[in-house]
């Protein structure tokens, strides 16, 4: 009947204006039925559910069979890991992929057969939960005995498909990917031609002494194209032309030519293309969202408008149907009262145009704008002054140079102390000067509190920092207290464990060193500096997120393929680790250690390694990562290396500094051509460009 | 009179044209004596005799006293160097200064006492000028056997002051200079803070086994602020952390957020700010160039129309004048017949306003266009044949094939012969595909030749690279042949000295593969790519120059301050070696090798190197290198090296980065927005918005 069409009506404008606030797709299934499904499919209990999952199912390798999440990493104390009985982590991944399969199904009856046919995520959705069950299958008849686990390699695409930010940066940077293709290119063309040079320049030669470049570096073709290589990422840099250079000065033309050409200009040039692909990425990402917003609003205008069932030249909504769906959409209370105050006060009529409807929801564009509560209103003229005093700026001032003085204190005892013995130590003046700091920061917060009332000095989130480790220093000090008595002359706490109470009351002190970061923003370009780097840190999610990706699927794939290939050491044969590749790897992507590390050392050198080891009495990691690359030599793992080193070091790398670049000059645009610019009309100014 | 007036007109307006063809200011004297001497001053002798004695000053270093230009670096072989006998150097020195004093009192007195007391150039030159000659007189009243030579540190500002594009750079860098300061502000702060947490972290306890990490790297203050300086420039990254690792796994932590927020933030924001500086950079150069071409026109314009002496409402110039000035300037050739042309075409009355004279002259803004001479027209039919099939472009593909094939011939050659003994291999096969390649590259320049005619095929650059290649390899064969007899089976050339006849052969058949670099404008991207390099390579001179500036500094700045710094090896005591520190700082500025390899090692670990020193038999320049290091350690040597690293690693590079983008940015805007844009358009463009 009309009232169910209405009804219906009423529902799915609630549910295109929720999808204009969250920037989602209208492009749904829109009957009574599914729009419930869809309400309930994207609430916030069903959601955090789904995240929830996603967050197990990645969690589940540090307790895995071939992982060891110990404390140390050092095979000669740690204790063997907990190892889980077969079919404990099994069951759990079997929940999380019927979680997946629900998931999966709501998500392709909603957006319907047409759309699904489409969406190529969605069957590559299907497609790995199908491969994940045959997986978990293959490892239950076997009685996880199996070695290789595909399924987990494809873990991170429940978290890649999951995130719309992480969908449409891949887009980006395949988009990218023709370009980077030609520099690459041109890479492999110049280290291509320069191996070859360099396997003619340093030739074997009868003489014995004269050949060491020949023999270190240059012996055949994967040695001479490892050594290059490597001379890219630096890794190795003076040391391979080391003994060409002392043979003749003139050789290391060739290696500063090779250098110059490779490191310095076609590794820059490919941050430059990749910036150059990114610039104007997050206009066009507002651009896009925006879109989705008006789109949903205007749906919603659409669906209400046809309510009435007239058909007159122009459409409009009633202001009493708008109010009953403002009433039941979800949304921040803040919106929905600017909303509901704007349609009384400049709404007199009762009908709304679209562009009336609009301008309505250009609430939601808006931030919010904080507002502090006001302090207190004291009568007695000795408390006027009192909160003049202590709420002046300068106050705040004070506290600055007095939590100074408590670092440069804690400095000095620091240099004192470096040399001395435990033994020798003598933690009185430590003590003492501990004592004194935390009583000023206490009598300080409550002279603020005073001053400000309780309220207003809450909203600050600097004081709320303030207030949480004044509490938390006094806390530790009074435990102290308990433990050690009061400081006195040749006072010594006894170190406990890894941190004692006594280091946990000085990294607490260390702590008071990040009120000073509040000096920032006072500083006109510091506050720009870090604004951006603020602002990067949001922005950054989605490249976060696939680097995640991409590192979890590594890590796996590594422990996969290099599961037994460490060398016994001593009398105990070392699995291969989860967190260690994890750490390993992690640091890869900084400095291209693992390359040099693991690249440079040849099979032929593994006699020279173990001299080495014997010499130093070096740590057993250290030398696990030796022994496993002396190993990993001979098995084509190089190829694995050197595609982690290019995907994380140099195109994640490069992305991150365009991504960078992108935001601070966005900024700086905004900074200096209209100086008082606001969020809310930079978002306006879009917009205009948008229509 | 009148006569000596209009002369003095006529030779002002010819040095004001000159001025606006070498973009130069037309702030000088204009009195008749003066504009002689301007015109001697700026003509292509003088300014090359200058530049001679620039070269000269500079490359004293390499033979100077403390240097050693030996060809190997190898201190057991290496014969002493040449040591100059005091005064040599020194009146060769005097000889340039004398040069110089010219220089300077030319300049200063042509561009007027008013202008010199602004001018800071100036006033700085004569300065150096005044403390290398007082420091000259010091060093002969000696006998050259002062160890400090200030002069020396001084030379690379005469460098500096010659070059006006350098001078500008420098401004622009300074510019920079206060926000690079906020960020590197920022970095200390990091750095400080973190500092002072890992030596609460890494504290000394009882048990000696746990603390491996404070006895490496946090023992004091200096320690730990080294230990995480390097660590920013990622040389010792994993190093630093695995002990602490493998105590706890959650150490590691500390070491990510450090690298993470130095390395990956700060440092990246640093780019982002000198690009930011930079963007416009270009564009901004080229304007003040032509603003200071128009300047100069219309000075010239102005000084020829007060000739006539008559003072109309509209002032103009008279042809036969300008006819006059013309044909006196120094100018290209091929502009000079322009103008004349265009005089005669389009100018048929003989004034020419304000306008019509900077039309004339805009021909100086454009390139010359370049037409290749035509074919030969053979009257035979055969010959026409032969001329398609030769001129074809496929024919120049097929050439590119068979280099190809040569490459790939020489590369299988080279990996069958990679392991072999020297006594054991064939080169019968090697030498007859030289033998092969060289006849087909011979008849291939020789088809060429017939089809396009000589000129029009030394018009082609690549054509000259080939042809030049060609006959090279040709005269190298000849004399193998002569030397060694023709190939057989068995055929074995002996390898005489550093690069034998043989050796020469293949490195020249290396030099075919850059036939292939033809390829690359042929494909659309790469052809932006390659472009851009050399675009850049143009506009780098200027930074390269301020490199080479800085690093001579540093190099004499070192050998001067760690003279006898190196400890006896052996039974010789070696000296520092001018080249020796060269090679090594050149390389530091792309890996901070020298941070790693100097600062890393402690004075503590001394008994550690030369331990390992004796495992490894290594050579000696290595050791020294580590030697030399020890002893730096104690010298405060830290802060000379931190800085060279901050200019030459972080500045510079940064700079490096910004400038490609700039290039990169501006050539991809241009090419996207309008396809078919010449060079002469966009300066048009320029112009017009300079207007």
């Amino acid at each position: 009947g009309a009232a169910a069409d209405n009804d219906l009506y009423i529902n799915q404008a609630i549910v295109f204006i929720e999808d204009a606030i969250q920037y989602r797709s209208i492009n749904h299934r829109v009957d009574s039925k599914s729009l419930g499904l869809y309400r309930w499919y994207y609430s916030r209990t069903c959601q955090w559910i789904l995240s929830l999952t996603i967050t197990i199912i990645l969690a589940l390798a540090f307790i895995e069979k071939p992982s060891s999440l110990t404390i140390t990493s050092d095979v000669r104390y740690r204790v063997p890991a907990w190892n889980p009985p077969c079919g404990l982590t099994e069951s759990i991944e079997l929940l999380c992929f019927l979680v997946f399969v629900v998931d999966v199904s709501v998500k392709s009856y909603l957006i319907g057969w047409e759309e699904f046919w489409k969406n190529k995520w969605l069957m590559a959705y299907i497609l790995t939960l199908i491969v994940s069950l045959a997986d978990w299958i293959v490892s239950l008849s076997f009685f996880c005995t199996e070695e290789v686990r595909i399924r987990r390699i494809l873990r991170p695409f429940f978290l890649l498909q999951n995130s719309s930010m992480m969908k449409k940066t891949l887009k980006s940077i395949n988009s990218t990917l023709p370009e980077m293709a030609s520099v690459v290119l041109l890479l492999a063309v110049h280290l291509s031609l320069f191996t070859m040079f360099a396997m003619l320049l340093f030739a074997r030669t009868k003489d014995g002494q004269q050949d060491k470049e020949w023999v270190r570096y240059f012996r055949n073709l994967p040695d001479s194209l490892t050594s290059l290589l490597v001379l890219l990422t630096t890794a190795n840099n003076p040391d391979v032309m080391i003994p060409a250079y002392s043979k003749n000065r003139a050789y290391s033309i060739f290696f500063i030519l090779f250098t110059v050409l490779g490191n310095l200009f076609l590794m820059n040039l490919l941050t430059a293309i990749i910036y150059n692909q990114f610039r104007g990425y997050l206009l066009k990402s507002v651009q896009s969202s925006l879109f989705r917003r008006r789109l949903g609003i205007r749906a919603a205008f659409e669906v209400l408008s046809s309510l009435k069932e007239t058909h007159a030249q122009q459409s409009y909504v009633s202001v009493e149907a708008l109010l009953r769906v403002v009433q039941k959409v979800e949304m921040d209370s803040r919106c929905r009262q600017a909303i509901m105050r704007s349609l009384k006060t400049w709404c007199s009529c009762d009908k709304l145009s679209a562009a009336q409807f609009q301008k309505l929801f250009e609430e939601l564009d808006k931030d919010a704008i904080k507002q502090h509560p006001p302090s207190p209103e004291y009568q007695s003229h000795f408390m006027q002054k009192m909160q003049f005093a202590f709420g002046h700026p300068y106050f705040g001032y004070l506290g600055n140079v007095v939590a100074l003085a408590n670092i440069v204190s804690i400095c000095v005892v620091l240099v004192m102390d470096a040399d001395k013995q435990p033994s020798e130590r003598d933690d009185f003046f430590l003590g003492a000067i501990n004592c004194f700091f935390i009583l000023y920061y206490l009598l300080e917060m409550f002279l603020k509190i005073l001053a400000m009332g309780l309220k207003r000095y809450l909203s600050y989130p600097s004081n709320r920092f303030d207030g949480l480790l004044t509490v938390i220093l006094l806390v530790l000090e009074i435990a102290t207290f308990a433990v050690y008595g009061f400081p006195h002359p040749g006072w010594r706490p006894e170190l406990m464990g890894l941190l004692s109470l006594w280091d946990m009351v000085r990294l607490v002190n260390m702590l008071i060193v990040f009120r000073f970061l509040r000096i920032i923003p006072n500083m006109k370009f510091m506050a720009l500096v870090v604004t951006t780097l603020l602002d990067l840190v949001k922005n950054l999610r989605a490249f976060a997120g696939i680097l995640v990706v991409v590192f979890y699927a590594f890590a796996l794939t590594g422990i996969m393929l290099f599961r037994g290939a460490v060398v016994p050491l001593g009398n105990s044969r070392i699995r291969c680790d989860f967190f260690f590749c994890f750490v390993c790897f992690g640091f890869l992507f900084q400095t291209s250690f693992y390359i040099n590390k693991v690249i440079v050392i040849s099979f032929k050198e593994k006699r020279d390694i173990m001299a080495l080891f014997g010499h130093f009495q070096a740590e057993d990691i250290y030398h696990l990562l030796h022994l496993l690359s002396v190993n990993l030599i001979c098995r084509w793992a190089k190829i694995y290396f050197v595609a982690w080193w290019l995907i994380s070091s140099v195109i994640w790398v490069n992305l991150f500094v365009a991504l960078l670049l992108e935001n601070f000059i966005h900024k700086w645009d905004r900074r200096c051509h209209r100086e008082p610019v606001s969020d809310i009309e930079y978002q306006r100014t879009v917009e205009l460009m948008f229509r």
